[in-house]
């Protein structure tokens, strides 16, 4: 059956990307290596649109979120974590790990953090040294408002923004030094349209300076020793190879696009599908700020979100991700991220409205597709 | 140019891993991944000969030996650390980071550690909760003797045994269960013959136990949350789904051949490495117990040794390793690793007699290629 991958990471690669994965292995203490490394850096700082050092770590992106907490703090330093999804509960159980006290500003899920908690909570404890924050909550498909978060941290001196950007980067507008955002965390499988396996880092000056005084303990996620490496285009351990290589053909598609368009073709694809599901009846499990990387819907009453999710994967082939912890079955999440067009989203609204013809739900067939053409040929 | 890869990690993949790679990418919480998972863990566990979990790591293998120092140890436990070489010292600079007391048995580079050193040490501190040390001292081409190790070690009631087989697993003999090591770590990069970019970790129940009593810090090297969803073939985190997909071609390849053919195999091409660069007056670097892994070689006088390895490289297309930290430009290394044959190290002892031929050194050419051949057919 042909398949049809939508899930919010890992994303399609593109062919180019996977071919380089095919190609002989070859060694990573080498001239033609480090060309590699310098193409790929170069193509990261791009897309986080920074001049700091990007630095490239061989882990799923929460190595990158665990060494944003190692490098940053020490014992007796607090921290301020936004909530509001499954990621952003991660940084709160990152710093627990590793006996941080943290404020936690309980986001409701499905909405995005109102920024005036975020002052209050800076206002009243002069100990926070670290706001950990998501762009994109892939888990409920919303996102925050990172440009005023910026506006608000720079204010309080010594205070660092830290912002998971793991499914944002590359679909949802960030711009790292723009907005004054300290640490920006990515991975490999998202909006960079890469295999899984690679995490990024970005730090500004005054993060490198925190790095210098951090006394939490840590080797394998070292950003000095990164940094040490990087600056010889190097890693400081062996790094993933394959995935480096793949990752230099994404990034390249990337700049051939132009990230300026990049962003504008998520924001037409995310404003389809959302067409789409609405004209089906559907409501966007987001109460507000809907993600450009990923779009989640609730379930209809009386529609099994499962066996939905069952449905449209192993009748149509098309793969939609479910919810996950408190919202397993009560929401499916289309995921328009990375390689993927027009096209692709007219075969997922029209799986998702064939599946729920299937499953007998009432709405009017085409309808969706007809509303996500609509946006995608400017007919509205 | 036509290039032959013979360092002691990244080494070639065998095609049918590298395509593996080049296939549509497909999402990790799926039946279909979940499939993948349970055959490359029964592998993983033919190999490590062992009835214990294998934990897959999405990190270089420098993530498995820091995994097992901060799910083994508490603050307040000693570690004993068997030096030797690069990698030995790592162990001792992770227990550094996290503050654990150890004892360091310095062993001469070049040598294997003796065993009776280890056993004074165990008697003399009854705090030393787990013995460190490398199946493999890569930076050496020296093997240290797991079998009489694993003898003592489990005289000490409480003291565990972990060994770094990164570059030994799959090349040189270890028997985690017969020989009673606790723990093993490796990665996917040497004998494995797979790219770099997964490590891997076996635990006995009295190293499950220690994970339990554990209080360092960790989150994403927790071996706890990776056990729990390892019993639902799933990792907590998005692993490298493509390493992981090359990792079951090769594993099927070492289980087509047979783990001990491919243990015969790696002692015959070290032979007629050992055999060739002897014939051409080079000597080990290894004084005693040389590796099937990897073959250190001292680099004669009046030889430039890093001009020797680029010559080799750029000439012939041969890339070897260099000596690393004190040994840089004092020894190169042949490995004889994973997806290797007998006219592989014919070639490689070709390459080497030619460059040296080039530069002056005097010796008889082709005598080098000859004492190799006598161990391949078996002349000798």
């Amino acid at each position: 059956m042909k398949k049809r991958l939508m899930t919010p990471g890992p994303v399609p690669v593109p062919p180019d990307a996977l071919m380089a994965m095919a190609r002989p292995m070859i060694h990573h203490r080498t001239e033609e290596f480090e060309r590699v490394m310098t193409e790929v850096t170069h193509g990261l700082k791009y897309v986080f649109r920074t001049r700091n050092d990007v630095i490239i770590l061989s882990s799923s992106s929460t190595g990158a979120m665990e060494s944003s907490v190692v490098n940053l703090l020490s014992p007796g330093d607090h921290a301020l974590v936004i909530g509001g999804g499954k990621f952003g509960e991660r940084w709160a159980e990152i710093c627990g790990a590793y006996n941080i006290e943290f404020h936690f500003i309980d986001v409701e899920w499905g909405k995005p953090v109102d920024i005036e908690r975020v002052r209050e909570k800076l206002e009243s404890d002069p100990f926070i040294k670290c706001v950990y924050s998501t762009l994109c909550e892939t888990s409920t498909g919303v996102v925050h408002d990172i440009k005023s978060l910026g506006a608000i941290v720079r204010t309080f001196e010594d205070t660092l923004l830290v912002v998971d950007a793991v499914s944002g980067l590359g679909a949802v507008n960030i711009q790292t030094d723009n907005w004054h955002v300290d640490v920006v965390v990515s991975g490999s499988q998202k909006g960079l349209m890469s295999p899984p396996g690679l995490a990024f880092i970005s730090l500004s000056e005054a993060a490198w300076a925190a790095v210098e005084e951090s006394k939490l303990p840590k080797y394998y996620f070292d950003l000095k020793a990164a940094r040490k490496s990087l600056s010889k285009n190097q890693t400081p351990f062996t790094c993933s190879v394959s995935l480096i290589l793949a990752l230099r053909e994404s990034l390249a598609q990337i700049k051939r696009e132009g990230i300026r368009n990049v962003l504008s073709r998520h924001a037409r694809l995310a404003q389809a599908t959302r067409a789409g599901v609405n004209a089906l009846g559907l409501e966007l499990f987001a109460k507000a700020s809907p993600s450009n990387a990923v779009t989640a819907v609730t379930v209809p009453e009386g529609v099994d979100g499962k066996a939905l999710i069952k449905l449209i994967d192993e009748k149509y082939g098309v793969t939609f991700a479910g919810g996950q912890d408190e919202l397993s079955g009560k929401i499916f999440r289309i995921a328009h991220l990375g390689n993927c067009d027009d096209l692709d989203i007219v075969a997922s609204i029209s799986a998702l409205e064939m599946a729920l013809s299937d499953m007998g739900y009432v709405m009017s067939l085409g309808a969706g597709v007809r509303a996500a053409e609509q946006v995608l040929c400017g007919s509205v």
